[in-house]
């Protein structure tokens, strides 16, 4: 692989190396993976045995990505991206010197750095590790319109020279990342800006009803437990999820007198609850957004019953959509075993008596043995969110 | 600039054109600057004078940019990337034929082409436009995932020889490109369902006053031109575009027999009807999102006057948020002209004379202003969305 960079002038390998970068960078949208990705390529251009990538986060800098090529490095170091190790960003470490200067720093040898210099090298790491750090480039990671975002240290370089071609592109390359970098944060930040307004969107519309955040909270985890044994893929458990949120949405459209009535309901307030469901995907219709429209499919969805004897539709069976004979489950045993305004906490194993008599009947057989496999995590989720109100 | 491509071997110049490339792609979020520039990067790695791109549709190609160094080709062809010219995807037409067998697809003379082909060139184009189209490229936009998603073919091309270096890089380079087309319409579309969950939260928000959909889009529009005439950025109008949809979410809280009381609410009922505005922002409160911030403001401050009097917090002038200061015309006007269960509708005279004389008490007199400035689009609006219910 070094050979491609590392030539007087370089090869059309290195031309389509650059390009394949380019490409893996731009298809890869997990965060860690993607700054693993970034150091990789790097250190391949100028040929390095290690590395490491620190990202920017106001005066500090997190330690999100480590590669050694000569150790196993996975004895002397942790690195932890949802908790990442920090260090200051100040001139007294070499990434951080270069992160403010925002230009490339080259260190011929780390163990004999000037003492005029404002940044050391610790001699304890490689003391620890029995590694011997060399040379040193600290690049910084630096977007056109942001400023530098992060850095990256590629350690023990085939290339020394600053002047060498493979030094600039290893600057461009890192300028790339830094652009797709600032790309991918905006992107997951977007994405859990919509997830939590549809999650905002279910509690708002339980405001009126005797627990709100508490329920919306039971009522996602429980119905992502049963998706995850029934085994629905990772993408499926995170859409019901987050649709699930809002199941009970119509119920904004429901009379005060009836949604909070301290009694059970008459047979003509009970049919104008149960326009809940219709309405709730009547917000949400047409939506071109696959997670609206499951939405909508919950909403409707979720007070039918297995035997066709639910509402509003009357389905049956395989007709009535997985994720609503999921949510169906999780939001009945939620209102059993919490307190309603029409009625007190049911101890849980009277609760899952009743889910496991209507097995077949009310709910789907499948979802009621996925509910009852999981119950000890099903316990920790009411344990966890308890009524709020 | 083509020197960097077909000389015998690559130049370092060349591999940095190609990051610097990749970091323009990566940069650029307008999705129809962002085809021009994958065509006229393209189009340099191969000496091309002309070229155009399409994106799969479907069964039909979108005809997305259109470019021609040698040709003022504005005076011939329209480039409408909001209602794109479509052509059918068949064997029959160049690009058709490169995007249904994902291989380029080299025509060394295009008024030549071998009668055996299934697709062929209408030389009506060139006789048009005076342009003499020799060879051309219809290189598919390939993505590794998603199959081929458009097509670009590139015209008059320096390089002829399939076998050149440079052929392979822009293939390498569609499939970046193909990449970074897919990324940045899932944004869109993410940015879009983001979008679309704000609006139908807040006409959910009104579900139960007299009209909903129709009041919202009202605030909406008239906001955004207010705005617009005070000289709000670009990002700040469509940021009260999408926040002031949520400035009644409150109302989900409000019991209903205040909210829809057909007469002018008694003092104490009036107390509880104010509540709406603190409970908008409380479920909006603590958002990291910066949208969901501003809902929250205008959620709260939508009521308070400029000389204090108003409600919740009796903020006065500056102190109230510009957007909250915005809404607060737009609302109330729109409040006025139109029919609510207690009050008829105002003509709208004596609505904009209300407003005129509260200028200075109730509302911000520039915002007031600016209103009056442009109550002819404001007028417009009204037209526009007429009650729904």
């Amino acid at each position: 692989m070094t050979d491609l960079f590392h030539l007087e002038t370089p090869s059309v390998d290195a031309l389509k190396f650059m390009m394949d970068a380019a490409i893996e960078l731009e298809m890869e949208r997990e965060p860690s993976d993607f700054l693993d990705k970034v150091l990789h390529y790097s250190r391949d251009i100028v040929g390095a045995r290690a590395g490491s990538l620190y990202l920017v986060d106001g005066d500090e800098l997190s330690f999100l990505a480590c590669q050694n090529d000569d150790l196993d490095i996975s004895q002397f170091i942790t690195v932890n991206t949802e908790q990442p190790h920090k260090i200051a960003r100040t001139e007294k470490s070499i990434a951080g010197y270069a992160s403010l200067h925002g230009e490339p720093l080259m260190i011929q040898d780390a163990h004999h750095i000037d003492n005029s210099a404002p940044y050391s090298f610790d001699p304890a790491i490689d003391k620890k590790s029995g590694f011997h750090t060399q040379t040193i480039l600290a690049m910084p990671l630096r977007h056109p319109k942001e400023g530098v975002i992060g850095v990256m240290e590629l350690i023990n370089l085939q290339i020394k020279d600053t002047h060498h071609w493979s030094i600039g592109l290893v600057r461009h390359f890192a300028m790339l990342s830094a652009s797709s970098i600032v790309n991918l944060q905006m992107e997951k930040s977007l994405e859990a800006a919509y997830l939590e307004t549809i999650f905002r969107l279910g509690v708002a519309s339980e405001y009126k009803d005797d627990d709100t955040y508490a329920h919306v909270q039971r009522i996602r985890y429980t119905s992502r437990i049963i998706a995850n044994e029934m085994g629905c893929s990772l993408h499926e458990q995170q859409a019901i999820f987050h649709a699930s949120a809002m199941h009970d949405l119509g119920k904004i459209g429901i009379p005060d007198n009836i949604l909070n009535k301290p009694a059970h309901l008459e047979a003509d307030e009970w049919e104008i609850m149960k326009n809940h469901a219709t309405m709730g995907a009547e917000i949400l219709k047409d939506s071109d957004a696959e997670l609206l429209q499951l939405c909508a499919t919950i909403a409707v969805g979720h007070h039918e019953h297995w035997d066709g004897n639910g509402y509003p539709n009357g389905l049956a069976g395989a007709e009535i959509p997985l994720e609503a004979r999921i949510v169906a489950v999780a939001d009945v045993f939620d209102a059993l075993v919490n307190q309603r305004a029409y009625k007190k906490a049911w101890p849980i194993e009277d609760a899952l008596a009743l889910i496991e008599g209507e097995s077949g009947s009310h709910f789907d057989p499948a979802v009621v043995e996925a509910f009852l496999n999981r119950i000890k995590e099903v316990k920790q989720v009411q344990q966890r969110f308890l009524v709020t109100t």
